[in-house]
């Protein structure tokens, strides 16, 4: 069999996980010997590295390796968005095939990134890009295939994941849990992308893509994040049975006049029943939860990021590569490529149904509770639960779990109850699942 | 692109899952649409079905399609060991590629057929032989491809799993659940292979060929079941934390000097701690853990069996077939083939090290628990708990748990411990994760 030479663009973390796992010497398959790293580009060629390389092996131009007709994958693993994304169009268009974990660029550029591919018969495979170790792409483009997908519900953000964790077990305080975060790797120093679910909601478009096989508009999915979220809502929540996760949820909803599919996507704190296969997710990782007709529900689990798991992700995109071009023949495998087959759209917000949860503090008077539930009542919300806790001085709270209702008449319901004298404050709405 | 055309073998539970999903109308991906239904073989044409088929679909004969030049996948789902094998052999002779979900088919003759494939550059898949509806044996030969596999832990009997599952939460009886099992069509009139754990080996036997490259031979996994297990042990283990799984397990044990890497396999109910992440899998359903590196730890959840799960996962074995093939070349992609490519064997069960849980009914003495104690001592045993539950009239049980420890150490001490004068009988023994 021949080698498959590839092009590293970037030697951070992941990049130098993939340069450990193709010179180990564990016992591993042997087909990683085939795999030989021709050429690594870097920013600086003279910086002291841990590892010892063999002479020229790093340059960094990275033209040189779009342009070396010997390359046969370039692996982009350099970070950012848009000379990452230039570099990644670039070697399509030179006809080789990429590689990446970047799920910015997928998330933003990724049809624009696909068309091309397609067009120079060459793929760009991503699966590091979402959930780190975790498969979860190749899957929903072979194995899962056979399926028709209903919903998608995960934790695909290992940051926000750790934050909640720790705040949940051991009652620790989001700023302080965030700076805790920060210290060990886990936040970044600006770590918005994270803590706001930008980040799950690039890795939620990236999967609807996949799943549903329409292109998704990454800025129309409603996101929010966890820096709002407050000791006490994980504390009721916890009496409640109940755990506060930052989710992902993407599920089919009807398709249109002009056979367009109608998608409902959202990233945003959630509560879920402490039974929920996903309540058990802690720390950094992560899990994907679909739900599928005829296969029912599968959950795929483990690590989140990280340069191992990452880079081992990367390695198997490469493999896949390997194999495939082996067979030497300009014809694409509709498996491993990716194109899109129909058309998709996301609903708009006031349309969504789903539970939420409510915390309203209020004055502590024996009416309050039946005046909230008349609000509802009159708006056509169903609620499964109102639960006055913590009665203080003159003060109470108020925790509301509805049924899964409207946005529309949900967000009316909770602008009447605002405007009842007894109730001062809505203090946190999360959504639940 | 052009269509594939396969023959059916078999319409029972899976056969009938794989005719709907072909000719479902739901929103599916077109590729779908190029897959074309042959001919079904059924032993009986004339007897009445549900399904009204069209002229000629079916034949009672296997040998037509085998000699079908027309036909390109041969798809065996009806069941049985024999019969079964034989026309899966016959059928790669003749150049097919076959997709079976038979597990005591490949447990028991892998090795032959995947030789005879590999020589006739075709495939056998069998993504619903093991866990039904996930993927599992499609990740283990690709996106796992690239790490070292250390271990790996399943729960992989719906049949015991719901069972156990129901002793646990009802604190019902064996024999009546296992009837209930049998009522509700989970477990079969002869229970033995499930209960006893012999489906679970055929599993972990093909899992550990695909995870570790080499032939495993199926008669040496050590195989308990679940029948001797008993509503006290249920109790004990809940009360000190666990749940009793009937589990599978194999792992990387060491290289001897003829390069063959020793795997320590056994299947057992086995205690597991709470918070494990198998001990939240309830039912039917099945997981699997697997351990690696650089990955790290990764769990696949789902459903175990039934008739969509199992026919989703033959029918993406087929688009597998249909991506590769539509390639229209000789060569074979080998990360969908299967060949060993290293040695391995299954060390003795003496040399097993794990945790072990032991009950032990005694006389209520203020010695007994430090005469076993010093056995265990004697015996380089260590041990993690030791407790003394369920005091009545003149008896005690005793629970222990050790560390991992030996097999050979713990059975020295365990007669040591049947010797003593105290002891009455050594009432159950369990593994423990």
């Amino acid at each position: 069999m021949g080698k498959c030479k590839i092009g590293i663009v970037g030697f951070g973390t992941v990049g130098t996980g993939i340069y450990k796992i193709l010179r180990s010497e564990v016992d591993l398959h042997p087909i990683l010997k085939e795999i030989e790293i021709a050429k690594i580009v870097v920013n600086d060629v003279n910086k002291k590295r841990e590892i010892n390389f063999e002479n020229n092996l790093l340059i960094d131009d990275p033209n040189i390796l779009i342009n070396d007709p010997s390359i046969d994958v370039i692996v982009e693993v350099m970070g950012g968005i848009e000379i990452a994304k230039d570099i990644i169009m670039k070697s399509l268009k030179a006809g080789k095939s990429v590689v990446t974990a970047n799920k910015a660029v997928i998330a933003r550029y990724g049809s624009e990134i696909y068309e091309t591919a397609a067009k120079q018969g060459v793929y760009v495979l991503s699966e590091a890009a979402v959930c780190g170790g975790i498969p979860i792409i190749e899957p929903l483009k072979r194995s899962l295939k056979s399926n028709h997908i209903k919903k998608m519900i995960g934790i695909i953000n290992g940051t926000t994941n750790f934050i909640l964790s720790k705040m949940t077990n051991e009652k620790a305080d989001y700023k302080k849990t965030l700076e805790l975060a920060q210290n060990l790797g886990y936040a970044e120093f600006d770590p918005t992308a994270d803590v706001e679910g930008h980040d799950a909601a690039d890795k939620i478009s990236i999967l609807s893509e996949l799943a549903f096989g329409g292109k998704i508009n990454r800025d129309s999915i409603s996101t929010e994040g966890i820096s709002q979220i407050n000791l006490k809502d994980i504390e009721y929540a916890n009496k409640l049975g109940f755990e506060i996760k930052l989710l992902a949820l993407s599920e089919r909803n009807h398709i249109n006049k002009n056979d367009s599919l109608a998608l409902n996507i959202w990233v945003g704190p959630s509560l879920i029943s402490k039974s929920h296969p996903l309540a058990t997710v802690e720390g950094v990782n992560n899990a994907l939860l679909i739900e599928a007709h005829p296969l029912g529900e599968i959950m795929l689990y483990g690590p989140g990021a990280g340069s191992g798991p990452t880079a081992a992700s990367v390695v198997s995109d490469i493999l896949s590569l390997h194999a495939n071009t082996m067979k030497n023949n300009a014809s694409i495998d509709p498996l491993l490529s990716f194109n899109f087959w129909r058309n998709c759209h996301i609903i708009d917000s006031s349309q969504i149904t789903k539970k939420n949860y409510l915390r309203i503090i209020c004055i502590d008077s024996p009416g309050v509770i039946g005046k909230i539930g008349d609000v509802f009542g009159i708006n056509d919300v169903s609620i499964e639960s109102i639960v006055q806790l913590d009665a203080s001085a003159d003060k109470a709270e108020i925790v509301v779990i509805t049924h899964e209702v409207s946005n529309g008449s949900f967000e009316k319901s909770k602008e009447e109850i605002n405007a009842l004298n007894e109730v001062e404050i809505i203090a946190s709405q999360l959504s639940c699942i």
